[in-house]
């Protein structure tokens, strides 16, 4: 088997980081974790382990620039730019097929762009398990997080019997559950086995499409056609074979449904940053909770303010006077001052900022 | 008598509007009224009843250029410009000096820079009755404002017998009471008579020099000096004398002990504007409540924000996301967000800015 190959997604778009986050600037591209952005920092996290020359990035035409401008190490041969976003499942397809015709048969780790996960080396290890678990190019392998709380905005995974006695964290998975209400959240808390969906998985690309053979049929026709089309280097046909596939998410598409799929329980630090009140994971808030995030010569001054998040880059200062409970994220020429209990509502902030005309600052 | 002349005071600096406010743009050089600056509005509301020619505005050094990039049309000779600073009572005797040596024996009227008044035409209307009151050479005459609190910020006025049959409003001022405590700004509220001292007066060089040879010698002293180094065009001479002035207000070197002071009450909505949380008065709150200051480009969204006070200048947008009672100043390279109950600590911020090193903001 060839080395493993890893596939960085970086196309995702997001608007619960506004004002920081633009829409040439997602969530990927914000020095959010530790002062380097988390695209960044998921590159260097792999590096160690796959090498510098198995590190690739999907994306779309949109962002490509920015990501190039954020990757300048990066040949352009390895930048896989989806011609339209149609969700994972397709970009997942095209990845593999990408990657498939350079470095025939090997696993391939797609990852998301836009998480926290410590340690680095722990989860370099569980990457090279993952792998070897998927050389039988039937396996698909996903990553389980131990869950911390009873999440009602991630998807679960319910792991059934060990894979082999050898391996004690890996299992076939029983059954995925997306988004489950709050009851059902707290019931698979309680049950000390279900796992969170990290959203990371392994897989050749035999293994791939053969899943997809089986749950998406048409996304599989789509897929090899794309694999054909990237045999070739044609690149027109590669993109207008990835327009065929029916638009959807790889959980949905292949995974829940997929006749051969492995969880590895991940013991890691793992966020997904869901919006800047989730930065106190990230930065150690100071003596007041006060959690400062500070970029390219940012400043902030607080005086009687508690359990607030500042979010600023750029030259200038932030003073907090007699506050609490606030987010505050100061970028360019936009300013955001929100309650942290509705930073997830930023979204709706966003949709509101675009209906009234006030696009050039999105 | 010559025609009224109106000495605007200019000097203040003021740390409570910050960052709007800051070391060489003061209060008064704010767009806080109505998207002018309080100087401009007060030069506005006195020129119909002055005249282009007898507008002069007192100020320190180190504002001066400010003053008159505001005020250009403004001839350099009636810009007096305090060569340091040493509060209002040396203010007032240099300020006289220079008028009363182009403009003898003309009734000057000295009037803060940084209030609101309105409406115009009755502030002139009573400047004028105030002019008249300090025909005699004697008579001191200050404006005091009909109370709407129990304020324990402002020194209030006690009227009692009134100057003159024909005057109703026009009355001899029994005493001075400087920052009452609360049961007696109370009943001071409750009285019905007392008013707020305004800070305006009217007088003539002749009756401020009398009145300050009783109550202050010294600055007497320094006042007979200038008086003759202006009537010489001695500006060294004028500065020389000004420096001996001991420093003070003049509410307490002159008005609380000089023997012929009248107290014009005036019916005006009257707002000394105190910090950003005193905006209110100014612009009309939205449906929410919030309070809309924005200039030059500035623009604001709120969304399930209430009772909050915005006042941006210059390009870009704040977004205010279900808060509540906040005030957020966005003005350059700074930015406030600050409990609006807690608007007066500015000052303290203020300092605390300055002793953190940040004084390139202040």
């Amino acid at each position: 088997m060839s080395k493993l190959q890893a596939v960085v997604l970086a196309g995702g778009s997001g608007t619960r980081f506004w004002p920081a986050g633009r829409r040439l600037r997602p969530k990927q591209l914000l020095p959010l974790a530790h002062g380097v952005t988390l695209l960044r920092a998921t590159v260097e996290r792999v590096r160690p382990l796959c090498g510098d020359d198995a590190i690739w990035i999907a994306t779309n035409a949109e962002l490509a620039a920015a990501v190039r401008a954020e990757l300048p190490e990066l040949p352009a041969e390895r930048i896989v730019v989806e011609p339209e976003a149609r969700d994972t499942a397709p970009c997942a397809a095209l990845a593999a097929a990408v990657i498939d015709a350079a470095r025939p048969g090997a696993a391939i780790a797609m990852l998301p762009s836009d998480h926290l996960i410590a340690p680095d080396a722990r989860f370099r290890e569980l990457l090279a398990r993952g792998a070897a678990l998927c050389a039988d190019d039937e396996t698909l392998v996903t990553f389980g997080i131990k869950p911390s709380f009873a999440a009602t905005g991630y998807g679960w995974i319910e792991p059934g019997a060990r894979v082999d006695a050898r391996e004690p964290r890996a299992s076939r998975v029983t059954r995925f559950r997306e988004k489950p209400d709050r009851a059902t959240a707290e019931a698979f808390l309680r049950s000390g086995t279900m796992l969170w969906n990290s959203g990371m998985f392994v897989w050749t690309a035999q293994a791939l499409l053969a899943a997809m053979t089986v749950t998406a049929p048409q996304l599989a026709a789509a897929a090899h056609a794309m694999r054909a089309a990237a045999a070739r280097g044609d690149r027109q046909a590669l993109d207008a074979a990835f327009r065929t596939a029916p638009k959807g998410s790889i959980d949905f598409a292949v995974m829940e449904r997929a006749p051969r799929v492995t969880v590895v329980e991940a013991e890691l630090a793992w966020n997904d940053i869901g919006s800047f009140a989730a930065l106190a994971a990230v930065v150690a808030p100071d003596a007041d909770g006060n959690v400062l995030s500070l970029h390219a010569g940012a400043r902030a001054v607080a005086l009687d303010a508690h359990d607030c998040v500042v979010h600023g880059e750029g030259p200038g200062l932030v003073a907090l006077l007699g506050v609490e409970g606030l987010v505050v994220v100061r970028m360019g020429d936009a300013l955001l001052v929100c309650a942290k209990d509705r930073a997830e509502d930023v979204k709706k902030l966003h949709a509101r900022l675009r209906d009234c005309g006030h696009e050039d600052v999105l």
